[in-house]
């Protein structure tokens, strides 16, 4: 039997390293040798590439890395040319992979990672290599198809949600009218948004207003319901998706145009909604305004993670092993929520071609328009994915997380 | 004897609860009512206060008080006039006092809010009012005279750290030049920003260059350092106080006018000032910049407090009881440090009229301008304060806190 290869690809999660202590540890418990792609496959193409089983040697490495945010392999957003546009790339990983005997790769990431999946896949089977290749789903933004959710979602919502119970109290200590606007990650997709809800609790009135990327932002209907709140509350606070746009289809924060930065990708940043929104109903009402925007904070806190979230991640990286043991290939890990309450979940291997490139965004019926909120059954379906807590190993009033070797010099 | 009356006033802290649960145990424990008033002295001037002892029930609720953010009776920025320019003001407050049989009076806060101690003192002495007035410190900047650190700075700086060393984990993912500036609060006093350098471990890098606001801020130089650093590293984080100024005294922030907003009250909003370099960074360096603006989660993140700092924010509370009970007025609750490794601390009292409106900035002989960063000497200072944790009360996987009756519904 030859060995394994893991690397993670896309934007990080607080729990993407549960999902490669996984891979490790399923390859490990088989005796099988694990090599890690630095930098996902863009890495592997430059044969950047480290032995594991040299860098993760105790079972507490395993626990920490569990416990590291962002992707401890590194990352790339790197998409595969199309198969027949440049067979000489392929033929390159696979003599590399053949250099060092893996005949079975896992790729834990988001729909484009899986797209490197599928491809990979379907040239090992056109050319007829002996390679398997298995996704493990990775995404804060749970826009995935076919899976109920995705690792790294719920560590993110409760990242949010008790970051929002915390910035609730502290917009309501002044006895003055203000009004705090809150962006959240997700361009086309608000399920991140959508765990603003979620604070509404015995001790939190929550949030007072929803905005999700699934439905056209109305400026002057934002604007009409803001006033009107206020009548009865003196301090409001609004969730937004970084994502929402008007009705035609012009992203909110770029109608005002001081507030795009062009990065050096030429794509323009969406950062920013919340601050044109604030300077928008500053004008129209005079009250003061915050603008915060949580950030990357959202996909790294892993010093306020899910117990849910990370047991998931760590074990959809061990089942990936176990369907690869089976022979699989070209499959994704993917969950079956089978119960609510209690909380049940099933994993099963799905077939990429059904899941790469494609999105998920929150069913227009979970949303409430009219009240510009969520509806209960969203509020339902995150609640149970952000529950239990795994804390940190604190060293020296910080916590600690793992990194490779050739990181410490 | 008669009664107390405790108040919160100035911006929140994660632990500022604990103090006042302090005042309130100790009051408790001496068997004497302990009033709040809401939202300060502001309140109090409206007959706005609650009994406490019908608000907090249990030894939980002082827990749970201890664990909440912000401020539990809410706040407010209210200076009292000189006295001479408006008795009335004052013969009202002492008028009220009387009237619910209060003779020790309590607050929580900063700078500002010892000025009021130190008025109301002064008052009661020249008027021979039987009133006592006792300030507690509270303030995340740690800019108050006198004491060695103030409650709040050592949890704060536990947040920023934490999150910083999150961030540079999520920075370095991917194989591409990228800068991250990170903006943290204090519009005078750097001691949070200072915070930043204490990531630096065996398991991180740190950031890679620390601006205070006690030293002017030359645009040219920094983009020089900048580039340099480009050389040998592909990603770079760097920490900027909010208030960082030009050699003519202007906020960085301002010097592009589109990041200005007004507040209400017509104050500009210091926000926007990684903003601000990021674009600069970008027009000079061409390469990927993202600016993080930590924001109010700074002074809120009662997720990720420090143990020193909720102990001993709540022991100032308990110590200005006592000095109370001693017969003491016109007094602040001050600490001394006398040993970093161990670290040990002991409280004082010490005279309002040292305290009240001063500010204390960063010794310039801590900060290292040569290679904008810190000194030893400062990491040594902060690092104390941030050890041990004090996990929130979990429950349905979000952090329980304690809110006024009166605000259930």
């Amino acid at each position: 039997m030859g060995n394994i290869i893991v690397g993670q690809s896309g934007g990080p999660t607080a729990v993407i390293n549960a999902s490669l202590a996984g891979v490790f540890k399923g390859g490990k418990d088989n005796n099988i040798k694990v090599y890690g792609m630095i930098n996902g496959i863009q890495g592997l193409l430059e044969e950047r590439f480290v032995e594991l089983n040299k860098e993760i040697k105790t079972d507490l490495d395993i626990e920490l890395l569990k416990r590291t945010p962002s992707a401890y392999l590194g990352s790339c957003r790197f998409k595969l040319p199309n198969i027949g546009e440049n067979d000489e790339m392929y033929e390159k990983i696979f003599s590399i992979l053949e250099k060092i005997d893996v005949d079975k790769f896992f790729y834990i990431g988001g729909n484009d990672s899986m797209d490197t999946i599928k491809k990979l896949h379907t040239y090992a089977k056109d050319k007829d290599k002996n390679v398997q290749f298995i996704g493990v789903p990775k995404t804060i933004d749970n826009d995935l198809a076919v899976t109920d959710h995705t690792p790294g979602f719920g560590s993110a919502c409760k990242f949010i949600a008790t970051t929002i119970k915390e910035i609730i109290k502290d917009a309501t200590v002044y006895d003055a009218k203000n009004i705090t606007i809150i962006e959240i990650m997700g361009r086309n997709a608000g399920w991140l948004t959508a765990s603003a809800a979620i604070t509404k609790s015995e001790d939190c009135n929550g949030v007072d207003l929803i905005y999700l990327p699934e439905v056209h932002f109305d400026i002057e209907d934002f604007v009409r319901r803001v006033k009107k709140l206020q009548k009865n509350k003196k301090s409001l606070v609004i969730a937004v998706s970084e994502g929402i746009k008007n009705k035609n289809g012009t992203n909110i924060c770029e109608i005002e145009e001081e507030n795009t930065i062009l990065d050096s990708f030429g794509h323009k940043s969406l950062s920013g909604t919340a601050v044109t929104l604030a300077k928008i109903l500053q004008r129209n009402l005079g009250c003061k305004t915050r603008a915060i925007e949580l950030n990357t904070t959202q996909r790294c806190a892993s010093h306020c993670m899910s117990e849910v979230d990370i047991n998931e991640s760590f074990l959809a990286g061990v089942y990936a092993i176990n369907l690869a043991m089976k022979g699989e290939s070209g499959k994704v890990v993917v969950f079956e929520r089978t119960s609510n309450a209690p909380y049940k979940m099933d994993m099963k291997a799905h077939d990429v071609y059904d899941i790469a490139n494609f999105e998920k965004k929150v069913p227009i019926n979970w949303i409430d328009t009219e009240n510009a909120t969520v509806k209960k059954e969203l509020i339902d379906y995150i609640k149970p994915l952000i529950q239990g807590e795994v804390y940190p190993i604190m060293v020296d009033g910080l916590p600690k997380h793992l990194r490779l070797e050739r990181e410490k010099y």
